[in-house]
């Protein structure tokens, strides 16, 4: 049986253009899971005849919500050097465009390297509940998750000062990290306002980033673990909010970092 | 006598596209300062008869140097709503792309809000030595930057453990704050692996984000002051590291929160 991540990855190419369709177990409050899209505009990437290398950055515009049902990506390298290459992307259903996005992907290459955070101090995620909101929005029976601060709020939590969440994630069933499953995790985060207010805000990602520190290497040593993922929001006025996320490896590698801006109401 | 900024932000608009020039007092290493081009694709959008709003966020890839000289600014409104709308650009030499970038402008309105980080505890910007770089790089000139710490290392600094930077930073001469300038603003640090390393290494950024906080009145308060920019990297490998900043107005206004991945040797 294809796992249902993969049933959200199925493209097929035709006419030059990427052809896909949204799947049940992912949907949304309103369309698909934002991770589950951007996910899919870097697996058409990968399957590009003309891609060079893999993903380093990716940002993917949320301009209209996606309908249930096909969806087109319409891809071009817009530029090919020798290490990287620029990607343009546009998913659209009919003549309307949904989401736009642009990529590099580059080729890594053996250098200096350190990283400067240490993973947040946090116990096992076998020492950690998990909570399961995927009565909240169907996307989330697609992953278990162990809070370790910051769990979705429920109907008496009250306001909470700091918008961090900190979780251990891993999809349900198992399945081996790669970069378009990555991709999907640096989404994983519910709406940073819902834990401040504490309670349901109608919110939605405008533009979302990641960049990829993983390697081939870094992605297979995760295998199927959990992954720990920590998002705290900076700014919330006039509407919107920031948000800057981690996704680390058990090993305590930085997989990927990630940025997001998302519109709220009230 | 025009202000060097706006020479650089001077655009024309001809048969649908917008043209530029790039110019000396903005030059970098290799081609202008990133800064300079992503706010001339904010102030291209600004222009634009059916622009709706205000800068919300901006993605500029840099996909190869832009020659000295003319280029052309290709803006398409891909999407918009009732509060945002969704810009696609390239900019290009001859037929050549050079630089791609999406952003989204929207309408702020009354809301909520909170900044959850402080600003750096910092002396006022008259108590910190400005460090005059504009030997190293041309572009440098434009500001005027009195570092906190993370100043550029000279011949003799040695590595250092962390990679923050905070400085004080105002256009010189003086010229007020808005959309445009801010975003050049976010790209003010030079790289970070310099000050990690102790030593200049080639280095250039792949793809650059800014969250623009600010509201004309945030903007409008900030008068031609000092902004105090802080930026820190995460992990460096693989030839890329990523970095995130904040620009803070004097008065403790988070203005912008800005994000990069950027290439570099050894």
């Amino acid at each position: 049986m294809t796992h249902p991540f993969d049933v959200a990855m199925a493209l097929d190419s035709m006419d030059g253009l990427m052809r896909g369709q949204t799947t049940p177990d992912f949907a949304n409050m309103v369309g698909p899971f934002g991770g589950v899209t951007a996910a899919a505009i870097v697996r058409a990437i990968e399957n590009h005849p003309d891609r060079l290398g893999d993903p380093v950055s990716l940002t993917v515009n949320y301009a209209a919500p996606i309908a249930d049902g096909d969806f087109v990506v319409d891809l071009r390298a817009a530029r090919t050097n020798r290490t990287n290459q620029h990607w343009i992307a546009e998913l659209s259903q009919s003549t309307d465009v949904k989401t736009t996005a642009t990529a590099v992907f580059g080729l890594r290459r053996p250098t200096w390297s350190d990283t400067e955070p240490r993973p947040p101090a946090v116990p096992a995620p076998e020492d950690c509940a998990s909570q399961d909101n995927s009565s909240f929005v169907t996307w989330m029976r697609n992953y278990e998750m162990r809070f370790v601060e910051g769990a979705m709020p429920g109907a008496d939590t009250g306001e909470n000062p700091d918008s961090t969440t900190t979780v251990w994630v891993r999809p349900q069933p198992h399945r081996a990290l790669d970069y378009a499953a990555l991709t999907a995790l640096c989404d994983v985060f519910y709406p940073r306002v819902f834990l401040r207010r504490g309670q349901f805000i109608p919110a939605g990602t405008i533009s979302f980033t990641a960049y990829f520190h993983a390697d081939a290497d870094d992605l297979a040593r995760q295998g199927d673990d959990y992954v720990l993922a920590t998002a705290r929001a900076q700014r919330f006025s006039g509407g919107f909010f920031d948000q800057s996320a981690q996704v680390w490896g058990r090993d305590g590698t930085l997989l990927a970092v990630t940025h997001q801006i998302v519109y709220f109401k009230g």
